[in-house]
């Protein structure tokens, strides 16, 4: 099989693009996300027709935010757009005419760097994408491991405290109130307000308000050197480090891959995500450790994952 | 292939048996479990050879507690013989003439529950071992997982409190602290020595003080009605089902199968568990729930495991 | 001195009440709370100067939420009413032309209590207040003790479980967001959302979902057998219990009141109170036990104990 | 009164001085602590009779750890010695022949500081010890605060973490497992296990092990830059300071006074008690906020502390 389209559905914005087999963008469209679940079907079909021009593309996989069926056809639930046991796959095959595959997003990246990013190479990867939420992607013995119901690899919900932060899910203690963009924000605020002192080159970064601080401007300030900045960061990467030897206990992988746009920052963020790993792996004198890795692709990630999962068929 | 022999390694006996393909044990023998690592060697090759008597074996599989590399050859860490890279498949081998393979052992129970107990028909299927800690198995699309470097599935050591109880392993808050047979039992010593007028049946059973409480006097008095064993068994539920939830969101399997001596207690352990589960599973209402089962081999689940993953080779 | 006055500041309501040396309310009046701070000030003087007419007062005592310096004359911070260093003392006596005294509503509260409640008697009494959150008041050796710059006994934002929710105060895991009126609503959703076959009574007290469940349907449930609805009690009373055995570690008082809302229903929630305190308090072989009393006064607490207050000058 | 006698009876020493009414210590002698609890008795004896020779004293203050009840003069429950329900002034008195008050060891250490050490000018005093254990003492108004039946201010016994770590006296999470020397040792022996190349000062001041590491070890290396010993300190600090904010919700003091043998450390240690006392701080933005201040009687304050409370009867 040649070409294919991968279609990367995100709150504000639809990207479509054509991928070939080596995984190289060649064209890309982006149009704005509709707010009714009909009008983002004919988003993606009028993204997939638009950029597919010229191209001979033989199939479209699409990835979604939220729990995508085992027959990776219908979104049983989306968090962000108001699809519920959505038959995507079927309604989007009738408007394009071409083979559709439906996969969840953070499974679509997962499979991207395991296939042309920070993943080559390995059998047994797991990925994290530390994005505004955190999800991830589970790659064993080269095949992505959706999970009998197709919903596997949810690492952002699994509770690292009891009776902890209430989370979006309607659970408590979930990881990614505590190992996400949106968790690094109130780590520094939280430190911004209780000692303002120690945060000055934060706070000049926004409005000067510990409320005004936004991730950007963390970044900036931890690369300048600001305490606040910093521990938020450190802070961010206990509960991310932690949380990956876990996953080294459960799943055993050779390598993971952490991504999403904190990773963005990369070793600023990944170092620390690393002695918070061996910290808390357990065994760790008697096992190979794995590779703790940024991954390569950013925001393409998923848009090439879900092309090249729709080559696979 | 035809018969194979399992072998159970265990803290005080070990087990071997002629296992055929249907997993009925056709012929058993028990030996005392020795002090040195060479020993243990000695006499797994004495109750191999004791116990294939008059049978045509092909191949032996050996469950032991621990740390087995990817090529299940070599014990990398064991915690309870002195075990240290220890080159069990070879040294066994040599001993025996036959081929041999091997496992961890709460690996091998699961394989023998997917094989021939509570797992039959289910391609993903993630078994529980509560004995006196907790470990487990991985099946994932019909196939043992067993991680990159052979340590997957120490489901035990995955950490369920920030700074909670400390874990022989070294670290912190590891789930087999709080849904274990060694927590039961200390569930039941704290309220019995709390609250000792809620626990007349229960401490009656011992020597009537809170220390002399074992395991099978918490299963007694729960039957009778006792309060403090039933509630201790209903906190045993609550991490254990709490923890299943998690591993629900990781790897979305369409069965848990629960075994070890706890499970014996059946329903009296199983559905508060199952509610448990219910009570944590994120996104319950818009997936499939995967099945909660009690285990159906008993103690026997990983001799007949390693004797079928001999067979598979 | 002879009679004074009790005025206690709620969200909605603002009561006044003459009260004689014995606790005794002879007269009553309530006006609705207003909404600008000077707005508040000008309708305690309206509801003094009612209620006053036709007895001879002597000094008026208010109670109000947040926190008072330790001259009883500023409010430096409240909650409710947008005081921020408000001298409220100073206020009211330009317009009612009598001695008045500042008091945080809680520790009127325990005042009350002790004076002319469950606390006679005592010389050492600790008072917790499940309301909608989380308030109490200290009396050591008889008299009602304010701290250093009048802020102690603010009981609701101890920290009880780290890295837990999210609280009004900016902290995180305070002792009210586990123990309150609120937390009790919040556990009866969650279970009820969970377990809805579990929760029938209670569910049909209400709009029938989860959302519509208030904390008057929760106690009516219960006492009708609602297990949903006794098991939300039962984990408010763990986290009351834990927290009053942490408070006996401290201050080791002779007794315990209980007020608020919560504790209106009586043994349905004292008795398991009690027991969780009796588990988690530390050398209860070795000392005596404090009691732990449900209040008597019911609302009326904070309005006699800040009279109260007052006379005593 | 004159001159009093002071003794400390520790675990492996009880030392006994004679104290004028400045705090000044005078003479001192020390003698082994017996094994038996009639032998330290005679201990006691002996060592008020050798200390007094040539001096005119007036009364004896005795500082155990334990359980002392309200009459101060029965020890309820000593961990070290086997006392239970020990009738410790009144065997004493009839040996010595002078009026004898028994202490808490730690309230005695307390009342030291507040009289003659940091806690000078101020009325109401927070100490907390970080010995081995942790423990404190209660000023308010001026005076020792000991609950209504004498056991007031096990501060090390709070719960600072539900479900935590295993304490010595039967519960979990107490503070004193998180925030002690006993905790920084576990601390640094954790950290130098995981991340030995970031312990090389704090394993070569040992025998080269995590194991060999000891309490004064972790000092020097954090003085030397040793991350492990510096990050170790900071963690003890994280937990000292969230208690602080705790005990200032409840008690509002003006001062916290921090002595036992981690506070040797001065601000090294003091420093980041201080920051992490003002992040946990509720409400900080509207109170006035208590000083952290180190001790200065040092291992004196409980002998000194104890002499003063006798002259005071």
């Amino acid at each position: 099989m040649g070409l294919t389209i991968g279609v990367d559905i995100g709150g504000t914005k639809i990207a479509a693009g054509v991928v070939d087999e080596e995984g190289s963008i060649l064209a890309t469209c982006k149009v704005p996300t509709p707010d009714t679940p009909e009008g983002v079907v004919d988003a993606i079909a009028d993204a997939v027709r638009t950029v597919s021009e010229g191209f001979d593309v033989e199939a479209v996989g699409i990835g979604a935010a939220g729990y995508v069926d085992d027959k990776r056809a219908t979104v049983l639930f989306a968090p962000n757009i108001n699809w519920r046991h959505e038959a995507l796959k079927d309604k989007v095959e009738q408007r394009v005419g071409l083979p559709v595959v439906v996969e969840n997003d953070a499974n679509a990246a997962a499979w991207g760097e395991y296939r042309f990013g920070a993943g080559q190479g390995h059998d047994d990867v797991i990925c994290i994408t530390l994005g505004t939420g955190l999800g991830g992607g589970i790659i064993i013995g080269n095949k992505l491991r959706r999970g009998r119901f197709g919903v596997a690899a949810e690492f952002g919900h699994i509770r690292v405290v009891p009776d902890g932060l209430l989370c979006g899910c309607g659970s408590q203690g979930c990881w990614e109130q505590y190992a996400s963009g949106r968790a690094l924000v109130r780590y520094a605020k939280q430190r911004a307000h209780a000692t303002p002192e120690n945060a000055e080159i934060l706070l000049s970064l926004g409005d000067g308000t510990p409320e005004g601080i936004e991730g950007k401007h963390i970044s900036d300030a931890a690369r300048q050197g600001d305490p606040v900045a910093i521990d938020s960061f450190r802070e961010l990467a206990r509960w991310a480090g932690a949380g990956l030897a876990d996953l080294a206990s459960l799943f055993d992988p050779s390598a993971f891959i952490v991504g999403g746009g904190v990773s963005d920052e990369g070793d600023l963020v990944l170092d620390p995500i690393r002695k918070s790993f061996r910290r808390w792996l357990v065994g760790g004198q008697w096992r190979p450790h794995a590779q703790v890795l940024a991954a390569q692709l950013g925001g393409k990630a998923g848009l090439v994952g879900a092309a090249d999962l729709a080559r696979q068929g």
